[in-house]
């Protein structure tokens, strides 16, 4: 007999029919002549409610199912009578799939989210982060579904790189030294170069969208920062869409709707989980959720942002004065007391940004922009791109960097060049943003940090 | 004025509209009184056609729209009267924005894909490689259409691992010696252990189908193998999907059903990227796509395909005895010759075999199931996965492997454990079956191979 998911026994038109069911016992209990079981199977949030009657030859297996114990269940799908459920399966047969001991961690509810971290292989199993990690594959899905519906290409940039997009310095490198693949020792040419991790795959998109116009990247990205707060991790997911004929506000545009339809699909499609994340982790999900769909996003120059800083009257930590990078404090006062919108800054100091964003006609300022959102501060960083191969060469005499390393780069100057734009969006972030979870170790399968790499 | 992509402007409900048209010329034909842009902007294999007259103000500027030139245009979309296409834009204005001179490497068509290979950034402005790349993306979103409209969770496993799953060795090691953040040499201690590439998702997407039931994963993996072919890339992305409460029999119809869907897919979404493949790449792609659609895979153990194999008569290179992998003309004839169908051998030796892999009640044998198609050989590689403590435990010993560091991975198995299934497709592999090229260099935006990490 084929297997229903209890999302489907609790969703779909089969009241009355007979199913298989097959999850994992969240709790058990007996009464004189029955006992029931609550059931989940990780397809939805909900348990499915399964009575055992005394009667049937299987019950004397009762004891076996303990929380966590898999077991199949067929029979019934039948409306509830009782509170808490509107469907129950009235069993006729209960089978033991795999026994849970008094060992089993989860035994009882509401352990803590440190706690949690240690067993990251088993918390999938638990309400919380069933729930966060149904959201962030729909969330991704919904990232994949946008760019579909504007054809967008996808691009797989290249994870091992040469390239330091960012110009941080904060690389992984990858060797086979000390691996059987190069036990001696020397590795250096095995790509017939030093290579690393990559810290963004821009560069290769720009290549990308100066061909098919529209493409995104959507793919791991790491730093090697020895930091361990809650909102860093080593590797984590980003996403960053180039177009080509695109300028700032084009890129402005894009991030705006795209950071609203993600929000607009997961409010729509896991009600259950929001739901959830706003009882338990954070009463302010919705309204800020809401507050981010129901407002266009506020646009102001850096130089405009920080005239309304200085002219607030607030006594911020951190002073604030043209040149200076916006800390925390300065965003959340302009994005909740001073606009009550979401904000993009644009138009930021050219000396603090990486050379491939576009001069301004200033000469001192380049086309980038920040949209900030409460709670997370920035949520998309993005630019327009240096198209002029000549200013670009004197970016790279400004940032030190060596231009013949970049000569395909440049190339995309040479042949053809046109105006272009993206953004990356941290996905972690999003997922952080969506579910009002605090530290980003929660919403990864399993983190990378310094000193955590187990699983 | 807004953009229209040459995809909307040749396919929407546009006809008699003024439009913007913005993309790079292909090719430039001058007549006495006006002259023929062939523009493509990626969006599509199609290039439209502008007609530039020489009245127009702009007309003084078309010398420098040459081939690989970005131009802007803007005029009335019309019905063509020329042959070779069904519509055109009489141009009202035209705008160079980015010239390209004589040392444009694609002026001419006819470049070899090795000489291709050494301009990835500019080798998706041909017609080849931007249908290539349109078709990769539109696969990798069927992907995950597939898995959304089944209830699979997506699963982002973690690149930076401890784990060997395969127990190949083959593996890239990650380290902060020699960066900015260790530049003293030693590193061990960010991890805390030495870390590597991954090798497969498999072992994360275990831990999560036991507790949702239905996952997936869809991530770049590594090879530190230093062979140079045209089948072995040192990055590449995998699907692995990997089901809770499902044998191996589950598994092939699995495999069967997510092979057949993209496929079709990509026969409905593509037809024009399919018909330049079979023309200039592959003149049998068509019937070898349609042979996989059209057919039931057959299944049969890998002693009846020895044993096929052996009564077969055919003098093949490598001779076939029980025990030996199979090799390449070993499943073309089982597919090709013997049964003219895609073919799933399962139930391979366990000797030659991963730790993780279910034994059967022969003790000799193991869930393992291969998908076989013509041309390509292996597609699919999957097995039930051993979910008894107690033989994995002995399947640790009989490998060398240390249980200490699977502990987790064992804990699955005393909590709740269940017959689990799962498998692994390479993505290059089937961009590569459905476009027909041979070389997965020419599949990848930018490869990674032994010696080469350009880009």
């Amino acid at each position: 007999m084929n297997r229903t998911l209890v999302k489907q026994a609790l969703e779909d038109n089969l009241l009355a029919e007979r199913i298989r069911i097959q999850g994992w016992i969240r709790t058990r209990r007996d009464a004189k002549s029955f006992s029931f079981l609550e059931l989940n199977d990780g397809s939805c949030l909900k348990n499915l409610q399964v009575v055992v009657d005394a009667g049937l030859p299987d019950y004397r297996r009762l004891p076996e199912a303990t929380t966590g114990a898999a077991v199949a269940v067929e029979g019934r799908l039948v409306e509830s009578q009782g509170k808490g459920q509107s469907r129950e399966v009235v069993a006729d047969s209960l089978e033991i799939v795999g026994v849970a001991d008094q060992t089993y961690p989860l035994q009882k509810k509401g352990h803590t989210q440190e706690y949690l971290r240690t067993i990251a292989h088993l918390r999938p199993r638990t309400n919380l982060f069933g729930s966060v990690f149904r959201v962030r594959s729909r969330l991704a899905q919904a990232v994949h579904r946008f760019f579909l519906g504007r054809d967008f290409v996808l691009i797989h940039s290249p994870i091992i790189t040469a390239n330091d997009c960012e110009g941080a310095g904060e690389l992984f490198q990858v060797t086979t030294r000390g691996t059987p693949a190069s036990p001696a020792g020397s590795d250096r040419n095995f790509f017939g170069q030093p290579t690393y991790l990559t810290v963004s795959g821009q560069l290769s998109a720009e290549a990308f969208a100066c061909a098919l116009s529209n493409v995104y990247t959507f793919g791991p990205t790491f730093r090697a920062e020895n930091s361990n707060t809650s909102r860093h991790a080593n590797e984590f997911w980003m996403i960053e869409p180039e177009m080509a004929f695109c300028d700032l506000a084009g890129n402005m545009d894009l991030a705006e709707s795209f950071v609203k339809y993600l929000i607009q699909d997961i409010r729509t499609h896991c009600p259950q989980e929001l739901e959830l994340f706003q009882r338990f982790v954070d009463r302010e999900l919705a309204s800020r959720l809401d507050f981010v769909l129901g407002n266009p996003f506020k646009r102001l120059s850096y130089a405009e942002a920080v005239a309304i800083l200085q002219r607030s009257g607030k006594n911020f930590q951190f002073p604030v004065e043209y040149g200076v990078n916006l800390q925390s404090e300065h965003e959340r006062y302009l994005t909740e007391e001073h606009f009550r919108q979401p904000v993009t800054v644009h138009d930021y100091p050219r000396d603090s940004k990486p050379f491939y964003m576009r001069t301004n006609d200033d000469g001192r300022t380049v086309a980038a922009m920040d949209v900030l959102v409460p709670g997370i501060g920035e949520l998309v960083g993005g630019s327009q791109r240096e198209e002029r191969e000549d200013v670009l060469r004197s970016q790279f005499e400004r940032h030190g960097l060596d231009s013949q390393k970049y000569r395909w780069y440049l190339e995309l100057r040479r042949y053809g060049t046109v105006p272009h734009s993206g953004f990356g969006l941290g996905f972690e972030r999003l997922v952080m943003f969506v579910t009002g979870l605090a530290n980003i170790r929660d919403v990864i399968p399993f983190a990378r940090t310094p000193g955590s790499a187990e699983f």
